[in-house]
């Protein structure tokens, strides 16, 4: 096979001014995070089939890179699918593996665990500007805490992260899937249609509610269904106190009172104690694609990026399924990708990066001379510079220009004395 | 496909304890480096089969993990070979990446690139202890630089970042691949059976001198050629001074010279102006493994430890073969998995851990009061604590003896008042 100078289709290299920018924010990240008592985990790239294909990663399962079985297992010529070619695959998201990791190790770590993750994922999606193949996902977690305490400390960390990369005016947007799941209910939608609906509710900010409504109709839900949906959508856009407005209209449904008053608890929390100005909006219309979510779900979006910088939700069932014990979860993964994108439209430069000399030292320079500028220049850096020392290349000028441009202040060309 | 917890065959989890150290050598290893003037770069972890299968990977090119094809470029009734089922797999070094990633934006890169790479790599060994099939790896390159300055560079930046990290009584072993040819022409060895009498000769500090002339007669050198190595190797083992005895013995051939003269510069110029003690040993047996590497080549022992913590050379030809044209090129690669186990087993305690303080809220804790902690914790992290805000479990004993398990000195229990 040829070599080739590209990355794999979909995937990108990184380049120096980018890398600079993300190994501070990874910093920040991991800094603002621990700082909440969130501990760092990390878990391998690759993942057995069997849990990325357990059904929690809804549409994400179809996009997995598959790694090759090797050696005996491998029977090329008695494979009829991909299952006999395959068993293990590369990680989409960071939650699968964080269950998987807290069942095998659950033992050995705190109560509630506090999990903080940063690292590589990978989907095959179809190429496209700003989507790779390979990108990185920041997630905390919280196993083992069941109240609105885990969605208050998991928000406010986060909104802290965001305030100290320099933004400010969010909007927290928040919901419940079990107030979705009562809202189906009063359209007399029941439990083995809901996510169908949900994945037409969802679509309400970009088709509008007439959008919604024929849609839900081309699916075959009935006229009384898509005529309740209306009532209810008109009447939570025309209230003032949009929460209350729910509650009172599904007060009939068990459940939905404690479920309001979580998100109360949740919201006012937010909007009080966030280090950050912070906007909470209860939002009916969001629905999050995994089916995995069990209780509040939330995104986070930069109000002047008209971009969401996050989001996330509670998944009380998930561990469930691998240690057969409910333990309750909650998380919430932050856009890395987008924040990066935006910092480097922004031109953000890096807070605290040191000032930087180079030497150029002569072709042929005595050793004695140039291993004294090696000292001086390890003396340097011990007193905090970043300090190059480098042979001066024949075209000086442009080599210069280089340096400068990479923001070296002082440039000190070493001769033959 | 059935749930398993443990992660896939021959990779494993982090957990908090060791992720905290590597972490912050991760953070030292970026840090130090860039003091040096290296610039941090990041490749996909998936490469074009092309690529790592174009004989520079030595035996690690049996070992690739390989991705599955995709969609319509997949078709398994057709297949006869691995080749029909993939095209691209996981790394086993940062080299071949590195080469490929100069090669595709040479023209946007200072000149000579200084390239920081930190990242997981991908083997597929047979597992056993200490071993894994996913391992960090931590590589310093310099491309476009032909003279020992680069070299120098190299092992300076490295043994500071191993001072930082408390690590003295550096080895370092150094050789030359063009001295170890020279070595080969004087024992009659031709340059087809240079790589096979290598890797023989590599394994004089296991086997010794009889072990390895036994393996040569064994391979089918002549008497002759065994004869001159023994005379070699004792000539060598007896000198004062290893290195210009070689010099003598192979004066005849072109180039030693030169090629003992630039391993002397290396040698002096580390010695002198390493900012940690240092031995530096030429050490006529040292080969390493790969066959890309043209030029000096060196280990860094830990001598407290008996074990290396790092390796490279130079390396001019690989970035010929991606553009076509030479590009002098030479790294270092440290031993990150090394050094982290040995951090872990001397309890390497991280330094300036901020001071850690815990709120244990009763359950059913008023709002109002819930959201005062709150707020008192988001101050006491402005001024560089971290602060756990935590519900009270019912075992509120265990709980506080974990939290003083995790470094937590302050434990302040908060009840409705």
């Amino acid at each position: 096979m040829a070599l080739n100078k590209n990355a794999v289709t979909g995937m990108r290299d990184i380049m120096p001014r980018e890398m600079i920018l993300r190994d501070y924010v990874i910093g920040l990240i991991k800094e603002t995070y621990k700082s909440f008592g969130y501990t760092p985990i990390e878990t391998p790239v690759v993942e057995s089939l069997g849990n990325l294909l357990s059904k929690q990663g809804g549409d994400n399962e179809k996009l997995i890179f598959k790694v090759l079985k090797r050696g005996e297992k491998l029977k090329i010529a008695e494979a009829k699918t991909e299952d006999d070619l395959a068993d293990s695959g590369l990680r989409y998201d960071l939650t699968v593996p964080l269950v998987r990791y807290f069942s095998a190790h659950n033992g050995e770590l705190p109560k509630p665990f506090k999990a903080l993750q940063v690292g590589p994922v990978f989907r095959a999606d179809r190429p496209q500007k700003g989507r790779f193949r390979q990108f990185y996902q920041c997630d905390i977690d919280i196993l083992g805490e069941g109240s609105s305490a885990a969605e208050i400390d998991l928000l406010l960390a986060t909104s802290t992260l965001l305030g100290r990369l320099g933004f400010s005016g969010f909007i927290l947007h928040i919901n419940d899937r079990r107030l979705l799941k009562a809202m189906a209910a009063y359209c007399g939608i029941g439990p083995e249609r809901c996510d169908e609906a949900f994945i037409t509710w969802d679509k309400m900010d970009k088709i509008g509610l007439d959008g919604v409504m024929k849609e839900m109709a081309e699916n075959g839900f009935s006229a009384e269904t898509v005529a309740a949906y209306e009532t209810l959508s008109g009447a939570l856009m025309n209230a003032q106190e949009p929460l209350k407005a729910l509650a009172e209209l599904l007060a009939g449904q068990e459940g939905v009172a404690a479920y309001t008053a979580g998100l109360e608890t949740i919201i006012r929390s937010v909007e009080e104690a966030a280090s950050v100005p912070f906007t909470v909006r209860f939002d009916p219309t969001l629905v999050r694609g995994m089916s995995y979510y069990t209780g509040p779900i939330f995104e986070l979006e930069l109000a002047d990026f008209g971009s969401a910088a996050g989001g996330g939700g509670r998944y009380d069932e998930m561990v469930g399924k691998f240690i057969g014990q409910q333990v309750p979860a909650c998380g919430i993964s932050i856009g890395f990708e987008r924040l990066i994108t935006i910092l480097m439209d922004q031109d953000y430069q890096v807070p605290g990066a040191p000032r930087k000399k180079a030497y150029l030292l002569e072709k042929n320079l005595p050793e004695e001379q140039a291993l004294a500028v090696r000292r001086q220049a390890a003396q340097e850096r011990a007193e905090g510079l970043t300090v190059l020392v480098s042979p001066m290349i024949k075209n000086k000028k442009f080599q210069k220009e280089q340096l400068a441009a990479e923001g070296y202040t002082e440039i000190e060309e070493v001769y033959n004395k």
